[in-house]
């Protein structure tokens, strides 16, 4: 039977700002990756998430970012890979705290932001990440962009890896993603994301902006969390992948 | 035969910022308290002071402070108990991957500064970081000042603890430390301070500063390591301890 | 005429994170302090409410707070008043250029939150800020609790000054608020807030909780913007105001 | 006459980390460059290193940086031009206020660290600290690499610039600084950084690595801090210049 893992960012408010709709995206999703402190998160937040996320047993990851908490982690950052590899250790454990502290016990691991792109695309900081990953746990998944170099350097690390897909975005012919400042970067037509996440997940295939097929893993779907319009279409997609008889498990 | 524990915080560095003589202190004490990012400390420090205290075989301890880097978390913050125990499993956490990443296990848990003073006073703030620690691993070991409520709080928690005593600061008859803006709060003259030292340790009293013999549990030393003079009177301490026959060693 | 101010606290929004009706409170106003980076506020969205407020003819004051983003800046810690002056002046410079760069002027200096009650009750604190703003710039109004020792503070030093009272806050015999931890410290009443509201613009009196009628100063009426409720009220309080006969202007 | 500035970073310590000779460089600069908060500096800092200069008479400049203690500003972000705007008005405002709060007036703004080099190359970032500087106050001088990028849109903006020149640095020919990571980018022959230097205000000219003279304007030349090394050659720097001829002074 197939099975795929729906992926959710959470955990992301801060002090007195509060973001997002944790508690109904709980009941949507297998697997959810709270943020550590650093791009988003607190202390506080981070405990009342990981007892939400246990309560509703859903598989908890660790989502460690840039330390940009004004930037929220989405502006890239010239790191080297001793301080990738050091942010994620001190990151990764931070939650991890909170998961034992409640009784549970953590999953995986999955960059945010700036953090997740520039390990798609940098060896060395997908090293990093991964020895980062490893070393703190060497049963945790690695969670990374499907293709990317962060989910080749998790296997060579001996890590259980999970390729992450979108719904929401367009492919090119090389499976990478259509840079977000092209047009045609997203998908703004729910029915089409639909078939692209049936397709992806049941032929391990994508047709790219060229009309290309392209080869593809699908083990976890990012989901979006942000508004009404994204819990609508989440819900959507995930009666759809069980219509379909696709098993809803994280990995 | 009689044991006590020589203690030092360390890791205090930050960035660019070098602090403290780590590398001296290491072969001086026999553990160490590492700070975890929030008064002091970054992931690059951490995980260098974990490896060389890890080299030494020093036993390694949290160091949990107030998010106050500016103020290097002396100054008081009327913080909830909650918050309390929120930022010291975070803290411990993050400090407890590097020591597993580098092959180590944790030892034990001294808060820092404002958050150690406090603590020693309200019951609440004690009774919150207890359980933080309990939780996190009941395994380690809480670290106090010596008849404070921190100490109690963790014996209330189920976690061992280690009472802590000063050389250089004088007692008061309830067996507290006199006030710092006191004019005799310090013990200046290092035969004073090593004589004072070594009746906490041989006879479990102290003479307060009204010539009054007090009950007092020493089984661990804090030592500081700021300046030569500093190393100069730990090395003395130190010597002195073993001329007298007491074992040196983290509970 | 009777006149009298009516202030908000905006500018609090903070990254991705969004707080307030700003745009709403703007109307109703005519004067606002404007978060400075320290408790919430970043210079993105100090840029665009001083836009916005000069855009409205709306007097614009720098609201500067303990640096404890985590805390929203409401936790007491225990600076220096030294440490005070500093915060003060770096917050109130980082305003003002915004302030200076859209074209306009600074008009007050408001404290923020745990700052401001500190302020309301510590001479040593209360002078340093004062003379913070007295030196960065004489003309700045300094908005205080009315009868505290800000405001008294301030009128030695020179300033002018805006004793700040509260619609819905119950009083002591003294002149000072209820603690907040009384179960009367809190007017729920619109009716009961509109008339002390009144009370204390047009007789500069109130009654206190024991019944005695005690004099106060009201120059400036503090607005709460979060929630419908709160901006409903402001407009209630407003019109009201306007019935009476009593000019709405900054001071 | 041919005149010269002489200026050097300072007011880098933060909070209990000290860090540089400021005192010693005070008698040897004719201004220096204050760190504003985001990537070195507080606000005590700030106070201190503003009277420190304004008592030596050295000329007082703004020298805001990334959001990036911990990196101390050196790695490059991603930062839009608006969020470069915005933050060089904050740094900018929030040393100003201590300049007149101590009675002095600010001369020149000198971007940090990574984002002193991202404007020399990027235009957009260029243009929008060169309008911060402009709209905060048009009477300030912009220090920016000689050649680069930011001088120009200085210049178009309407601002006074002084094009910055380094002494132990090797230029390419089109007047650009040796990359760090080529093996020949800096001098460390103190003769031949000398000459070099003597070279460049006299004559305005380089030889760059490739042996070919280039033309380069020399107003003004970084002076480097820390060690005593660095401040031996400052003095030999200085007692040069003056030797041949050349006033000392800022812009």
């Amino acid at each position: 039977m197939i099975s795929v893992d729906l992926n959710c960012d959470m955990g992301e408010s801060y002090g007195v700002y509060a973001l997002g709709n944790d508690d109904a995206i709980l009941d949507l999703v297998t697997s959810v990756n709270i943020a550590c402190g650093y791009h988003a998160g607190d202390p506080r937040t981070m405990r009342r998430t990981v007892a939400g996320a246990l309560a509703k047993r859903v598989a908890i990851g660790a989502h460690p970012g840039l330390p940009d908490l004004a930037g929220f982690g989405r502006r890239n950052m010239s790191i080297t890979p001793d301080e990738a590899y050091e942010m994620t250790v001190y990151q990764i454990g931070a939650l991890e705290a909170f998961v034992r502290a409640e009784g549970g016990r953590m999953h995986h691991v999955k960059p945010h932001g700036a953090l997740y792109n520039m390990a798609a695309q940098q060896d060395k900081l997908a090293e990093a990440i991964a020895e980062a990953v490893y070393k703190v746990n060497p049963e945790l998944v690695l969670y990374g962009l499907s293709g990317s170099k962060l989910i080749a350097a998790g296997e060579r690390a001996g890590l259980r890896t999970a390729s992450e897909v979108f719904a929401d975005r367009t492919y090119c012919r090389d499976g990478s993603l259509t840079p977000r400042q092209e047009p045609d970067a997203l998908i703004h037509d729910p029915a089409t994301a639909a078939a692209q996440i049936i397709q992806m997940v049941k032929s391990g295939t994508v047709i790219s902006r060229e009309q290309i097929e392209v080869k593809l893993k699908a083990e976890t779907i990012c989901i979006h969390g942000d508004g009404e319009h994204a819990l609508a279409f989440a819900r959507q997609i995930r009666e759809l992948l069980q219509t379909e008889g696709i098993q809803l498990a994280a990995g």
